[in-house]
């Protein structure tokens, strides 16, 4: 492409961030929202969902390293783990690096975003095919509710509260991951921005204070993202979000690109303006 | 303004924040750079040099907070403290907080960004004329040879290693401020993305090791920076960035916005591709 240009995603029609284009790889609709691909010069090629940035091959290690690991190197041993949403791949390639897990379900609404990712996103996508991986083309506000004591973990690798996405930030929907959660299991969901959205990571909150009794929001960067930082949220039934096994932490650390053990640490620090606002 | 007005900052041709604007409210240059202020519906005024964001007035508190009370905060009793670039304000105010600083010199190159910021960004320069405050408006680079064994606290505000701050990017600066410190004098210094700007990082850190016995990069956001995510570094010939008096820090947690004493701990954490980036 020769022409200088340029994608921007606005958020709230008040910021935006701006990824000069290399070249446009792919443009889709499926039936539930509109699916691209771009190449761009800073972060390689990114997926975009209804216009919005959702992973990128460069900064996509931010988010998946953290929906993933800090999870499940709480629990003594993971071995069935739900992920809802995450049709990209990138939170399957992390959990399978627990050599505990032997059955990762991944309840996709959107088969599109699957074969879109598979094609175009190779290296966050490569895991998908893996003997332990168990696909449900289903919305996980139905496929949760048949799921009682039922998985180690749940992450909740959803888009935001907009569009396909909006049952998955609900009390019903939480209150429904929590019995599907068998013994010492731990759940970790995608909590949006406390810079950007500020709202929406303040009604989340309130909504796992009432299902969970463990409930931990924790901070880390993804340069794509407005504001270029999010959060999680680490919610159990008991369990606290500490290392459980000091050795398998060490091994997940040499191929990890964010995480370490004191990053595991760091990032349940809890800044005063979000203190503040939780007040 | 009905116009739909954006300013997008572009780094490096490859990615850009953008901002939509309410107001235009100064243009001008001085002898050194251009000067302009904007008004933003997402992150309120908006100090621009030479077209980059210098500071906000919502997200300044992430910076200024970083580079005052992560250094300060270490030493057991600063009383005299020199701030170098910092013509808006912002560190001058937090670096106040501390009531052991009798004398905080600003040597600032450019006296139209003191004015400018005065006149425009009163909530980030309101400390400017308090009495303990001396101005100089002089080069860093040469103000710093003529102070041996002067200053508790030296913390480099500096715009990035381009235009009138390339100076404050040398060893030879760096070994002056060094001679600059009398006991156990503390640096810290705004050491850039480690994301989008990972050549000038490394090179920062690299000349500060041939210059500090300890020498600890610290991460913290900056929503308007790009990439989201900036760097600090914390040197000095001895005393490790520890909280040295718990009560202070304490009183100094209540006003801060991001600053508390867990963050000051977890803002050391260094991510494993910064590790990577190191080696």
């Amino acid at each position: 492409m020769v022409l200088d240009v340029w994608f921007t995603e606005k958020h709230e029609d008040k910021q935006g961030i701006s990824l000069k284009v290399k070249e446009i790889l792919y443009n889709g609709e499926s039936e539930f929202q509109k699916i691209d691909i771009i190449d761009t010069e800073a972060y390689g090629r990114v997926l975009l969902l209804d216009g919005l940035v959702m992973t990128t091959e460069k900064d996509e290690f931010f988010y998946h390293e953290m929906i993933s690991h800090v999870p499940l190197l709480a629990h003594p041993c993971p071995e069935k783990v739900l992920i809802i949403g995450g049709g990209d791949g990138g939170t399957i390639r992390e959990v399978l690096k627990h050599p505990s897990v032997k059955e990762v379900t991944l309840c996709e609404i959107d088969k599109a975003v699957i074969d879109v990712s598979r094609e175009y996103l190779p290296s966050i996508a490569c895991c998908i095919d893996d003997s332990r991986v168990k696909i449900h083309i289903e919305d996980a506000v139905e496929h949760i509710k048949r799921k009682k004591n039922s998985f180690d973990a749940v992450l909740i690798d959803s888009t935001d509260p907009l569009g396909p996405g909006v049952g998955l930030f609900t009390e019903e929907f939480y209150a429904n991951v929590r019995e599907s959660l068998r013994g010492n299991g731990v759940m970790a969901a995608q909590t949006e921005s406390p810079v950007t959205c500020q709202k929406e990571f303040k009604l989340i909150n309130s909504l796992l204070n009432k299902v969970f009794s463990v409930v931990k929001p924790y901070f880390a960067p993804v340069p794509t993202y407005p504001g270029g930082n999010w959060s999680w949220t680490f919610c159990s039934k008991g369990l606290q979000p500490e290392i459980n096994n000091e050795s398998l932490a060490i091994e997940i650390e040499k191929t990890s690109k964010y995480y370490n053990r004191e990053i595991y640490k760091a990032v349940f620090a809890v800044p005063n303006y979000v203190k503040n606002m939780m007040d």
